[in-house]
């Protein structure tokens, strides 16, 4: 069974065309950038061949997936001949709110709910659902699943997901923790206890999905318990530029002094914050460590130290809700590769139990290794996490 | 040697003469409410014997404590006959800013930083400087001590006190940590490793001082290195009014819906929040727990569980910053009182080396007492805060 995967931002398109019959093979891959703008560009990729990109004018989702499926059809960068080889259409949704607890078949009553969610989501949500009823015009009666970034998170005990505000902004706006990635905290969280022979339904996991945007999650006995990113995905950790946790009160006041609006402060919590805003040069980690290490910049330094400190700091956390931990997993650009980040962040944790393998996390690039000592009770893991891949096997689970 | 101890609000004046010669004892102490207002109100008590009040016009701070040295003086309730008994005034100050890393004597510099830091703390340091003032007039060339809320926490390393927004923001607001309930923290951390015979420079200590504004810090070998709250008291821990951490697209969504000022938004999150924001119906610990256990009301119960769940969560963090800790305290009116909070903050933390004993802390209220089992290597106190005592040692101290 062939199995396509969308992810649709308000102007882009990516896509991964799966082969479940064939251990969930990757045919091919892509995406389409400036949809709805001019010169809008697709970018195609097929494993172990050359990329082939095209520029031309794609004025909505129904078009470019479109085009999308004439290339997967194309006689020479193509992978299928006929687009009912695809068997289901499996896509990424930001949020389900409190409707969904899992993924789910798009019925008439899922876009409804995802439309409802669309408000807790306005930027994201309103995208994913251009590809749905894109789909359903191009492929009418295909099957199609809604894997959310937010359902894995939907086992949180009230106490950890409600905010200490008058509760009536809870029951007015659901206001509450969400918290997001669900689907790569999972994912990396399954797949590590299956590679050291853990139970996942039995364990104590901390998984830090650490990119440019990132967090937290703590999940105990197969549940997600608490996450670090909450109603948005600005709270928590310090992101590439995102400021993650921040006093309210110094927010109010620098929107006081420098007389911003609610579109000025949510862009400067948002966009000039995180990496970029201690630095003052960039977002990317690796170029944070490159000027900290080799050009010994304070500003450089000050970010890398802030953003394994507060990293750091949440591990601990995690560890005290559940009474311990057994297995703490890396996964994401930063989590993959950045071995200096993991080093600082598992330094001085014997407390925990943890006793971390320097020599073997040194240098390690995205490759699922352990990276604690073998005597270590507490496992450290870095695992490169494949949310598509769960859209697919998710996708393949609902139809079946 | 005799100091009067003196902290001012903006309406209100709190005293205490301490008898330093005689083991710091409290000769008398009390407080002016409704300063500038009708009918200001003076409470005045002295140990073992009745209380006395009087109700009067005070238009301001200096007739205010004019009345206080009369009632200290008074024949019938005083403590001294001349008001030149009294040797030194010591005032606490909210907000030291980053000039104050320690308590000052009060210089005319002394006093141009303070207001420097006015801005910092609007509400507190302009009526600290009102006291401070008003002693100048009634008992010219008497030295005068400030301490400072926030000095303890000075020692702060930059990347545990910077927060990730623009770093121009720290260069021109000095929006940074500053943490504040530094005297309360300093003193239950010595005065309990003075109790177990552990030398406060070399010990790991998280101090949770739990009252109606509440606060954690980390004291690792003599010095603070974190504490929860933040540029403002509003972040850290869930508190009486106060929402502490809190998601920062989620106020912003709020104000948008709400429509919001900053001065509102400002009142929601520092006096609807917290206790009262999820109970519904009291901002007070006492009140939650007896409908939460008594009357086993649902929203009650949902406050008691967020409050020390985050205390606990701050812990774990701490422990994780500090690589353990060897001692855990608690204090203020919760922190010395509300057993049931401590005992649910402590529980299932052995894998920190915390053996709690249940027994020793059930139905102990403000007393010095170890709460961890013998053999815990994590020991855990509650030590009942004096901040008052601090101020008067302080003050001792540098004018000797």
């Amino acid at each position: 069974m062939k199995i396509l995967v969308l992810n649709c931002g308000s102007s882009s398109i990516k896509y991964q065309l799966f082969d479940m019959d064939n251990n969930a093979n990757v045919l091919a891959k892509g995406i389409v950038e400036r949809v709805g703008m001019k010169d809008s560009e697709l970018t195609h990729k097929r494993p172990g061949k050359e990329k082939f990109s095209i520029i031309k004018n794609i004025p909505d989702h129904t078009v470019g997936i479109d085009i999308i499926l004439d290339i997967l059809m194309d006689k020479k960068y193509g992978v299928i001949e006929d687009k009912h080889e695809i068997s289901a259409v499996g896509h990424r949704v930001a949020h389900g709110g409190e409707f969904f607890k899992k993924s789910s078949l798009i019925t008439p009553e899922a876009i409804a709910n995802i439309e409802a969610c669309s408000e807790l989501a306005p930027l994201h949500n309103p995208a994913n659902l251009k590809g749905i009823y894109a789909m359903q015009k191009i492929l009418p009666g295909i099957p199609q699943v809604a894997v959310f970034d937010t359902s894995f998170h939907q086992t949180m005990p009230a106490y950890a997901y409600l905010y200490p505000v008058p509760y009536e902004l809870y029951e007015k706006y659901k206001v509450r923790r969400y918290g997001f990635h669900g689907t790569s905290h999972k994912y990396v969280a399954q797949k590590a206890c299956e590679y050291l022979g853990l139970k996942f339904e039995n364990t104590k996991i901390i998984t830090c999905h650490l990119g440019n945007g990132a967090s937290i999650a703590a999940i105990k006995d197969g549940k997600s318990v608490d996450t670090s990113m909450g109603f948005t995905p600005v709270e928590g950790l310090m992101m590439g530029t995102r400021c993650g946790d921040f006093d309210l009160g110094a927010l109010l006041y620098i929107m006081d002094r420098e007389k911003l609006t609610l579109d000025k402060a949510n862009n400067l919590i948002n966009k000039k914050s995180g990496l970029l805003g201690i630095s003052g040069f960039s977002s990317d980690m690796r170029d944070i460590e490159g000027k900290a290490f080799l050009e010994n910049d304070e500003r450089a330094k000050l970010a890398f130290e802030m953003f394994y400190y507060r990293v750091k700091k949440y591990v601990g956390s995690y560890a005290a809700i559940m009474g311990g931990v057994d297995l703490i997993i890396f996964t994401g650009g930063i989590g993959e590769n950045g071995w200096e980040i993991r080093e600082n962040i598992c330094s001085d944790m014997e407390f925990l139990g943890l006793h971390f393998n320097k020599v073997a996390n040194k240098d390690l690039y995205s490759k699922a290794e352990v990276i604690s000592q073998p005597d270590s009770k507490v496992k450290v893991m870095v695992y490169p996490t494949d949310e598509e891949y769960v859209i697919a096997q998710d996708t393949l689970d609902l139809v079946n």
